[in-house]
């Protein structure tokens, strides 16, 4: 790695591997790197930004003489384009479109109608289509002329001459295999193509390549006409990119959209402190719960000492089971309409787990009041039955609450991954503390309260 | 989806495509889907084992009859008949490893040495591999011959002949490109290989592929010979499970390695009561703590209050920054020897984040004192600041806590993902007690306390 502000020599990066290159670039400051692509060929440069691994490039391009960012746009690949001019300022993207052909221009205007997490938003409009009645020979002959222009040749989309619409597949591995005369109408027939449409989730285009072992997924309009493909690099980059965000959401904070270091430190914090602060907001209403039950307080203080304990159950417990949800609904292992089934399974399985940290509370309790450790007074024998039974209702809850959280999200039509493991454990908190004490008051009344 | 149970008619599973056959082959019971798989000829039973997606391989494997089975895993790609054999009783194993050719044991038993997790225990040791003297015409001609045994054929790797180490990789693109006569070794010259080791972890492959955008890393051993390749959607299919391990252990509990839905209830509640009775066990110091604090506890009822918010704000920011910092060491933005710029980082958003929360805690008392809403005693306003302070230093350690989480965890061999919300919230509970009562004794000592 480099250090920030340290000349790059021009040498050094056109010689190595695009991903090597990036690598440098991306650990030295935006003006060191600008200057280093602004000595590059464009043909080099577009190699680099070609990659979806180089952190911030629509701020390079935004910085480089705008004819030189102009060559180097008209020689990515489309997504790749589309990507980059769409994270461009306004000003910016205007300069830049108007050097560019007016076919790209118009090209790239249809494309940013689509949305980056949709398959319209990251396909690219570079492929082979060719009509059925092709032979073999002749679709390698296409494929050896304009094949270095495409960036993926390793499937061939066979179209209706009239219509234009998908008819069948071909890969390159098939057409290498087949005789040269044979149509590759023949070859296809029989196999219904896979294609996705264009508003439908990046996500989805990734479950069909790894479902049906493509390299890549054709994406159809409503007249069944192909307009682009999703290749699998770009799935691979949604994955990694889904699984950051999820990951990040599930422990409680907006998705950084960037490195954890390249991001400014404003802009970490206000990903942050957003629900940080409604998470403390919420759990305010523990104090407010805690009021309520004073009186109760102020006569067993004994019972206060549990309560740290029994809080954090409750939201392991449903830290625990949202988890798990959300990645079943993910890997479309279970669906909506199965919450009925997993209601009546984390009931079960809340009320065992519930129990087997009562019994393990109990013998803590018995534990410390025999062997003199502590001091829970003279009615120890019903403060720990109020701990353990508030333990199978506050994890059964948990589970319970944790679990449908993310169907209810699903539902409402949010992301199921928006639910955090902190987000649970405030929902749970609240509502465990009304258990406890009304579980306390019923087992206490007229002895301690 | 069909009820566990009904029959499928052998007719309408050979017709679908193998991702559809085990779709409806997931969704029936065992018994069903062996009795289903037992009319197909052996090659459309194979494609339907190839694929990733098919549950229980290995138990629908073991109750085939011997030589059916024997004759199915002749069939299949080398990683799916290691990864399946794996998973079968030594008893079964045996009766089919002695049906099988002498070389497809001795093959097996070598690759079955390397782990589920390592590259050498998800590749594939079918490839095409060629002297980088051969011509291009001769190497598309090797390839029509073989081509077909191949798991895959879209890269071709150039071997030197005597020591058989790999030199140089030819994409079957370059090569359709290429003129006819020109050496596979001059389209590769000046490009180094990208190899991985066996004994490397998958995700490494995973991140070879999606940084160089291949569509196979090549596995070569210490003397940089080739003995396998994976291929890209080993590398989908390796992603997708890591990145469950990776949700359901952030979420608190032990990766499930099946399906929610087709796990059994006792397999489930074993992989989650561990995790929580560790849990409950070390958030049980949180008792001990506030036994510690019982006097000032009885003089100062009013501070147990704050208890369930001050503690849970802790937890809430350590579980933010142990998920950044999980997934920044995944994707290799950050490394091991960058943990001094993250806690110098996290020290600072701590104690911003913990400035933002405090004031909002300010605003809560002092609203409900002066509206009348709850009487927070004479010494109201130094409670406050009490609270206040506590919220600082408590999401200060929190954030700090769970960033440095993660790198303790590498650091000391473990996988950082290992680190779960709830883990991060337990650490943090009980030192957020000590941080918030020894923050009251210094405030309100000769007061309240």
């Amino acid at each position: 790695m480099q250090l920030s502000g340290t000349p790059v020599s021009a040498d050094d990066l056109a010689r190595s591997h695009p991903a090597d290159a990036i690598e440098t670039l991306n650990s030295i400051g935006i003006e060191a790197a600008t200057a280093a692509i602004a000595t590059l060929k464009p043909e080099a440069a577009a190699a680099i930004f070609n990659h979806p691994g180089l952190d911030r490039p629509a701020s390079l391009i935004a910085r480089l003489a705008p004819e030189r960012a102009a060559e180097i746009l008209l020689r990515l690949h489309t997504d790749r384009r589309v990507d980059i001019v769409r994270h461009l300022a306004p000003s910016s993207r205007r300069t830049l479109c108007a050097l560019l052909p007016q076919h790209v221009t118009a090209d790239l205007n249809r494309l940013l109608n689509y949305l980056p997490h949709q398959a319209g938003g990251i396909m690219t409009t570079e492929f082979v289509s060719l009509p059925a009645e092709t032979t073999v020979a002749a679709a390698i002959q296409h494929i050896r002329q304009v094949g270095s222009g495409k960036e993926t040749v390793y499937a061939i989309y066979l179209i209706e001459p009239e219509s234009g619409a998908l008819t069948g597949v071909v890969s390159l591995r098939e057409l290498l295999m087949a005789d040269p005369l044979s149509l590759l109408g023949r070859i296809a027939l029989g196999r219904k193509p896979i294609a996705i449409k264009p508003d439908a989730p990046s996500e989805d285009a990734a479950r069909l390549i790894s479902k049906y072992d493509l390299l890549a997924v054709p994406v159809v309009d409503d007249q069944n006409r192909i307009i682009g493909i999703v290749t699998v690099d770009d799935v691979i980059d949604t994955m990694i990119e889904a699984n950051t965000e999820d990951l990040q959401k599930l422990g409680g904070s907006e998705a950084l959209d960037q490195p954890y270091m390249s991001m400014s430190f404003g802009a970490m914090l206000r990903k942050r402190a957003g629900w940080l602060s409604v998470l403390f907001l919420s759990e305010m209403l523990t104090a407010s719960a805690m009021q309520t039950y004073q009186s109760e307080l102020e006569k067993a203080v004994v019972l206060t000492l549990f309560i740290p304990l029994i809080m954090s159950s409750g939201g392991n417990s449903g830290s625990q089971a949202t988890s798990l949800i959300i990645r079943a609904l993910a890997l479309n292992e279970i669906k909506l309409s199965d919450w009925w089934r997993i209601l009546e399974r984390e009931i079960r399985a809340g009320i065992v787990l519930g129990a087997i940290l009562g019994v393990i509370g109990l013998i803590r309790i018995s534990v410390w009041q025999q062997f003199h450790i502590f001091d829970y007074g003279p009615h120890w024998q019903l403060i720990a039955a109020t701990v353990a039974a508030a333990l199978v209702g506050i994890v059964t809850f948990g589970s319970v609450a944790g679990a449908m959280l993310p169907f209810a999200l699903k539902r409402l039509g949010f992301d199921p991954a928006s639910a955090s493991a902190p987000f649970v454990a405030t929902l749970v908190d609240v509502t465990g503390l009304v258990i406890y004490f009304t579980i306390a008051y019923a087992i206490l009344k007229g002895t301690l309260l």
